[in-house]
C-alpha cells in the first residue's frame, strides 16, 4: 500500500461508479482523512430495485434517482467526476477518462453489471433488459405503445400478439415487472380503452430453472407462484427460451418447442460485469469467471494489488459453497463500506477481518398488497410481506435523499391504482406499430367491444 | 351545421389536440349526447406552464403529466386516438391520420403552437425552446451539463461562457427560467461543486421591448424585474438577439452590437402556430395571422365552415383593439368550454352568444417567495403574490389529476431548495464538452477554488 506523504496530501481515493457499491464507499469515507474523488458517467445515483416501478408507469425517473453531488454535498473531502472510465494503469496509479487521467493511491471499482443474452445479443433490440433510466423509459415506452396499438388493430391475431407480455426470467426484478404489468392490464387500465379489453392481456413468465425467485426459500417461491397466478400471470418455469426475432419467442418445455407471437418481451434472465472487469483482467491479470465478474480476495481487494478493489455487482466474492454473492444492493452497499474502513485501518498501519456479508433477507414485491420476505428464521407473505418491503424501501431512499414524499406517492398510487407516470416519451414516441395495409381505411368511433377498429 | 341522424349514429365530435383547449372541450362534452374522438400524438396532457420546473431540475416531466385516457377514463362517451393528423377533407368530413381516416360531424382544431425563431431557424440548435417534455429534459440535461463541464475546464475564457447563461424573452416562461435558474447557481448547487464557485454564473434575460412581462401591469414589470436583480439575473430590456452561433450570442441594444460567449441558450422569444394551421388555410381558405394562428370567427369557428373551430393558442381571436387574446392556459381553457357548449346548443336547435374572454388576470413566479399577479383591479407582488401564484397551480393541477403530492414535493423543494430532479438523461447524456487540448492533462484533486483543475 502505498501512501503519498509528499507535499502532506492526503491519500487518495478514486472510486468508479456511483452505485450502491461506490456511493456507500464514498459516504463511509466522509470523516477519513484522504481525499476521495468519485467518478460516474450519470450525474445520479439510481435506486435500481425500483425501476421496474418506473417501466411500468408508477413512479417517475426523478423519483428513484438522487443527485450524486447532492448526496454527497456535505462530504468536503470528496469530488465528483462525471465521465466514463475506459482504461487504468496500475504502475503509475491512474485510471484514464478520454484525454483526462486521475492518479490514485488507492482504487475502488464498483461499475456493476449490465444485462447478459447469453451470447445472443441479436436479442436485445426484441426483448430490451432494465439496468438504466433509459432502459425503463424505453421499456415504459414499449408497453404502453403495445396497448395502444393494440385499440387500433383491427387484425385480431396481430392484436392478440400487442397484448401478449412475456417477461424472460424470474428473478426479483422479472417477478415485480409481471406483477405491475398484470395490476396495469388487469386493473389500472381497465376503464381507459374503448375497443379492447385490456383483460384480455397475457402476462407470461418464463424461467428456466424449476422454480421462480430461486434465492428464495422454496415454499416462498411456491406461495409467489400463486400469488402471480392469482393476478392473472401465466407462470412457466423449466422453460428455455431459444429464440426471440420478429415479435416471435420460441420457447423450449420438456424437449417441446413452441412459439409465441408477442409484440413486447422484456429481458430480466442474465448480468454480466461491466467491461471494467476486462480491462482490470488485462492491466493487472486478475481473473474473471465466466459472467466477467472480477474474482475479488477476502479482503475484496484484487491478487497482486493490493490498493485496488473492486465491489458490488462487478465483485465475485466466493461465498458459502464457493457461490458467489448475488448481485443485490445490500451486497454492495456493505462491500463498498468494507473497503471504506479498510482504507482507513490501513492508513493507521492496522488490518481488518475479512470481509463477511451479513445476509438480512431476500424480498419481492409481486402486486398490491402481496410479497414474499424470507429472513431466514422468519419467512412472510402476503399483506405483511407488502408492508415490510414497503417499509424497507422507505427506510433506504429516505436514508439518502429524504425521498418520504416518492413513497407516499407510490402508496397512493397503490391506494388509487393509479399510474399517472404512464408518459410515452423519447425519440420514438410516436412509433405505433403501423399497419401493413397501405389502403385508406375507415376508422368508425364506436362503444361496441366487439367491433373492433383501426 | 350537419347532424348526422342517419342510423342513429350520435353527432361525432373529433377534437385534435389535448392541450387545455382540447381537454377541456372533452371534458365539457363528457354527458353530451355527441361521441366525442380526442386525437393527441401524445398519450399524455402536459400542464405546460410548470415545464421550466421540469427544464431546471425541481418537478419531473412526469408530475406535471396525466394520462390523457385516465383523465377522460369515465367519459363513456369519448375515445382516446394516439395519432398525428396530417391533414382534413372538410368536403367528405374526415381528417386524415396516415393510412387512417377519422369522420366528423363537428371539429375542434386545438393543435397549440409551437417555437418561432423568426425565420432564423438555424438558431434552433443553439437555443432550445420550452414546448414540450423532450424539450425540457433537453434543456435540463444542457443546463447541468454546463456545470458540470465548468467544473472540469481549466481554460478560464471558457469556463466563464460555460457559467454563462442567456435567456431570450421574458414573458413568463423566460422570467421563471432565469429565475429558477438563479437559484440552482446561487442556492442549490452552492455546495456540491468543488473546482468552480457557482456564484460566479452569469445569467442574462434579454427582452426585445422596453420592459419585462409585457402582459402585466407597467409597476409589476418594474417590481419584477426589480426581484430578480436581487436574485442575481442580469435584466437587459431593449435589447435585440442578432446572432447565435457556435456559442456566441450577438446583441443590438441603442444600434450597438455586443458579443456575449455563453455555452447555454434558452429561448423563451416567439411562438408560431402548429402547422395544422397552414394545413387549415389550405383546406378551406381561412386567413391566418402573421404567426401562422388562424383567425376565428365571434364563435371561434372559422369563415365559411360553422362546424370546424379553431381553440387555444392556434386560435387568433380578435379581442379588445384588434389584438388578439394571449396565448395562455386560461385562454385555452375557456375556448374550449365554449365551443362544447355551443356544439350542445346547436343541437338542440339554438344558439349561443359570442366567445367572451374573462380575464382573471395575469401572473408571474420569479423565485423563492417572490412572483408578480395582475388581476386588474388587484395587483399582489413578493411573498402573497407567490402563495396565489401557489394555490393557483395547485388547484388547477389537481382538478385533472389530484396531483396534490405535486404541489407538496414541489413546496417541499422550495423549502429545502433542493432540486432532486436534477439528471441528466437522453442520447447525449455523456457529452460533456470535449476539451481541445488532445494531450493527455493530470488531474489533480484539491479542494482549492483558485486552482481550476481539468
Amino acid at each position: 500500500m502505498v501512501a503519498s506523504l509528499e507535499n502532506h496530501q492526503p491519500h487518495q481515493v478514486v472510486i468508479v461508479g456511483g452505485g450502491f457499491g461506490g456511493l456507500y464507499a464514498a459516504k463511509a469515507l466522509k470523516t477519513a482523512n484522504v481525499d476521495v474523488t468519485l467518478i460516474d458517467k450519470r450525474n445520479f445515483h439510481l435506486f435500481q430495485p425500483l425501476l421496474y416501478q418506473v417501466a411500468t408507469g408508477a413512479l417517475s425517473a426523478t423519483d428513484i434517482s438522487a443527485p450524486l453531488r447532492s448526496v454527497l454535498s456535505t462530504s468536503k473531502n470528496t469530488k465528483v467526476l462525471l465521465g466514463e472510465v475506459n482504461d487504468i494503469d496500475p504502475k503509475t496509479q491512474q485510471v484514464i477518462l478520454g484525454d483526462k487521467v486521475v492518479p490514485y493511491d488507492t482504487l475502488i471499482v464498483a461499475t456493476g453489471a449490465k444485462h447478459s443474452y447469453f451470447g445472443k445479443d441479436n436479442w436485445k433490440e426484441f426483448a430490451p433488459g432494465l439496468k438504466t433510466v433509459e432502459d425503463a423509459i424505453e421499456m415504459r415506452r414499449r408497453i404502453f405503445t403495445a396497448f395502444e396499438a393494440a385499440e387500433q388493430e383491427t387484425d385480431i391475431e396481430k392484436r392478440r400478439a400487442l397484448l401478449t407480455f412475456v417477461i424472460v426470467g424470474a428473478g426479483p426484478t422479472g417477478v415485480e415487472l409481471a406483477g405491475a404489468i398484470a395490476e396495469l392490464a388487469y386493473k389500472t387500465l381497465q376503464e381507459d380503452f374503448r375497443n379492447i379489453d385490456t383483460s384480455e392481456t397475457r402476462i407470461l413468465l418464463l424461467q428456466g430453472g424449476d422454480r421462480i425467485l430461486p434465492a428464495l426459500a422454496p415454499e416462498l417461491s411456491q406461495e409467489a407462484e400463486a400469488s402471480l397466478e392469482r393476478l392473472g400471470v401465466i407462470v412457466h418455469t423449466k422453460t428455455r427460451v431459444t429464440n426471440i426475432e420478429n415479435d416471435i419467442v420460441t420457447l423450449k418445455q420438456n424437449d417441446q418447442f413452441k412459439e409465441i407471437a408477442a409484440k413486447t418481451v422484456l429481458w430480466a434472465a442474465g448480468v454480466q460485469g461491466s467491461p471494467m472487469g476486462k480491462v482490470l483482467a488485462e492491466r493487472t491479470g486478475v481473473e474473471c469467471d465466466r459472467s466477467g465478474r472480477v474474482i475479488v480476495e477476502p479482503d475484496l481487494s484484487i491478487k497482486g494489488h493490493q490498493n485496488i478493489f473492486v465491489v458490488g455487482d462487478l465483485a465475485n466474492f466466493s461465498h458459502q459453497n464457493g457461490q458467489p454473492l448475488p448481485g443485490v444492493a445490500p451486497v454492495a452497499k456493505q462491500e463498498g463500506e468494507y473497503v471504506a474502513a479498510l482504507i482507513q485501518k490501513r492508513l493507521q498501519g492496522k488490518t481488518l477481518r475479512p470481509f463477511k456479508y451479513t445476509d438480512y433477507g431476500n424480498l419481492a414485491m409481486i402486486g398490491q398488497n402481496s410479497a414474499v420476505v424470507d429472513l431466514g428464521l422468519i419467512k412472510l407473505k402476503g399483506y405483511f410481506a407488502w408492508l415490510f418491503w414497503l417499509l424497507i424501501h422507505i427506510y433506504f431512499l429516505i436514508e439518502f435523499d429524504h425521498k418520504i414524499l416518492v413513497m407516499i406517492q407510490w402508496a397512493w398510487n397503490y391506494l388509487t391504482r393509479k399510474r399517472s407516470a404512464r408518459l410515452i416519451t423519447g425519440k420514438e414516441s410516436l412509433a405505433l406499430t403501423k399497419s401493413e395495409d397501405s389502403h385508406t381505411s375507415t376508422y368508425t368511433p364506436t362503444n361496441n367491444r366487439q367491433t373492433v377498429n383501426v
